[in-house]
């Protein structure tokens, strides 16, 4: 999508959105020949269905057969070109672990390591550290690394991962890895092609320096090495971009984090599901537009619990009227990608996705995957959705004379 | 696609990928309402559509209307943008008469042609001079010209036309035609608008003048005149951007050019499309990819006959249990183009495309131009049937956290 066209275009009104994600809704048949949505029963998502449009979006748009991480998974709901916009892993991290990330800050993720007495990586992983070890390593960094003119950021993540951010005035994340990629290799001086990297370039080798000084009698976890360096990518933000005042109702970290990078206001989401259609009931007044995020669908696909997945799914379905009820101008239902619980991950499929508002052209009595791919919409990208959104809302003006 | 993304995601497995590839596959409708691939009788497909997703392809994604030729069609296919990556008319004509390049060629068409007495082009074909009688001409320039510096590389096509190579270093393809487009105008001299271009403009005007000197006493074929230079393209093969050790199983030169760009292997193919099978069958431990081409239904479309393209189709479904029998990770069927029987010619409709896989969503119980439609592919472009290919044989890493 044209995020300047959008910016040109878009108008504010008092019209409300709400775009529902169940993280990786889409799914494939188990063994009835169903899909975990078709096998869920649905009735007020396909009462919905039969009062909106439906079609399969492609999170990312034709890089077709490749799997979405949550990050692009989400940019592309949210407008941004996954693939042009892409945020670094380690900013991706930071933003699950937490850390509420500026435009000044660099991120990298960290694999605490072993190395032999040759200075060789005999373990990039330096045992499978427990979590319980390296967190009390991060903390050790934490308190005595010291690096000249910016402020260090260390949080734990699980077993032998961990994030570092690097927070201060002129830094880059035009660098690359120390991990040589296998044992028995010296890890790599973090290096740069562009000039302006060169103080990050300076930091990031003196934090390696002193972490291997300070961990050298750690053994297993005796050096560090850093991964997947990046800036705080510069989106356009959702006020100037949508002219929306746009919240965020999520529980995971991760997720309110890259609703942050959209400019959303991170709204504080109740307990499980029906605590976040409590908080979107709440707070209905004050916002134009919410993402509402529900994360069960995923996680019970990543378990390759085909069951739990249909269930969570019929309780959001339960839970259905009472959006309804607010009387959203537009209203879309769907995943930032799919996970089949047949593939126990994340997959590269189609999308079930379904938008209601008060002009639409309905082709189906229920929400699946099959009905989607013969929807009004087609098969479509995931990037075009929020301009469906604002079409729908009326919140868009027409495009020439 | 983006041909970096997928060289960054790619991993090498074991699984096997096919792309059976029935040249002008697409169809449409004759006497009767069905297509040739709806009137053929396809047990096979059938049974395997119900266990696949389906799609209509577009060979030239968004230049809907623009019917391809077979090199851009394939080229398509393999994954390359058919119009970013244009190979020049003289590199596929010398694919197509089986010259073997490599990346200091240079290739141009030649038409054989008649000059009055003023120098003026009064026949650009040669009043369609025979077929042999060109050949003998082919052989006396192969003889006696010759070129400072480098191999000139001759082969004749059908009647007046034939096709240079030029084989040296330095070499390039952005020179114009000598071709004036109609008669009554003299041939224009070979220009370019790039310094680097020099010592090619020179050896192809050299070229023409040596030409002239040799022919000038056979009229009418008295001058030659050179279109579509272009150089042997540096595509990224598979090899780097999919991790695939590919094949090519083909019976016409063309394909087996078009195949060598990308970097496949060409195989021995048998005899017949059985044959191409059998090949198949006994090379299946040596590779991981296997481009299998059949000529004989685009033939039969550009002969206008119905029934004989459907006799191939039937002659494929019933070798499909033997393809299926070697269990392919993922096996795609499709065409490089539509050739309608109705039309006699290739066409920009789109394209059948069915893609099995342990992961898939299926839509209909039959293989047609009608059910790939509403498949829940939709209409996608040609160019991401190898991301889809990599995907379903999850040969992939996830893209992003």
């Amino acid at each position: 999508m044209d995020l300047n066209l959008m910016r040109e275009l878009s108008v504010k009104t008092e019209a409300r959105i709400v775009l529902l994600v169940l993280d990786g809704l889409g799914g494939l048949p188990g063994g009835d020949g169903k899909t975990e949505l078709e096998a869920a029963r649905t009735p007020n998502f396909d009462a919905l269905a039969a009062r909106s449009e439906l079609g399969l979006s492609r999170p990312l748009g034709r890089q077709a057969g490749v799997s979405p991480g949550s990050g692009p998974g989400h940019l592309g709901l949210f407008g941004y070109d996954p693939v042009r916009y892409a945020v670094g892993r380690g900013i991706l991290s930071a933003l699950g672990v937490g850390i509420e990330l500026g435009e000044n800050d660099l991120a990298a993720r960290i694999n605490f390591a072993t190395r032999d007495g040759s200075g060789r990586i005999s373990d990039r992983r330096a045992g499978r550290i427990a979590s319980g070890d390296a967190a009390e390593l991060v903390n050790l960094l934490q308190k005595d690394v010291d690096l000249d003119g910016v402020e260090v950021i260390l949080e734990h993540e699980k077993e032998h991962r961990a994030v570092v951010v690097f927070r201060g005035e002129g830094l880059s994340g035009d660098l690359s890895d120390t991990d040589p990629q296998r044992t028995g290799l010296e890890p790599l001086p973090v290096r740069s092609p562009s000039p302006e990297a060169e103080k990050s370039v300076r930091l990031a080798n003196d934090f390696v320096a002193q972490a291997d000084e300070l961990l050298k009698d750690r053994h297993p976890a005796n050096t560090v090495l850093l991964r997947g360096f990046g800036m705080h990518p510069a989106l356009p933000g959702f006020r100037e971009t949508y002219k929306l005042d746009a919240a965020a109702i999520a529980s995971y970290p991760m997720y309110k984090g890259l609703s942050r990078l959209a400019g959303m206001e991170i709204l504080e989401e109740g307990e499980g599901i029906s605590g976040e259609v409590q908080t979107l009931k709440e707070s209905w007044q004050e916002h134009d537009f919410f993402f509402v995020h529900v994360k069960a669908t995923d996680s019970a696909g990543e378990d390759g619990d085909f069951g739990r997945k249909s269930n969570v799914i019929e309780e959001v379905d339960a839970l259905l009227p009472e959006i309804l009820d607010l009387g959203p101008a537009a209203l879309a239902v769907t995943g930032d990608h799919a996970t089949p619980a047949t593939l126990e991950s994340h997959s590269w499929h189609g999308v079930p996705f379904l938008l209601h508002s008060d002009h639409v052209l309905p082709t189906a009595e229920s929400f699946g995957e099959r009905t989607c791919a013969g929807g009004s919409l087609g098969v479509f990208d995931a990037e075009e959705i929020m301009g469906l959104l604002m079409g729908h809302a009326l919140k868009l003006n027409r495009y020439g004379a």
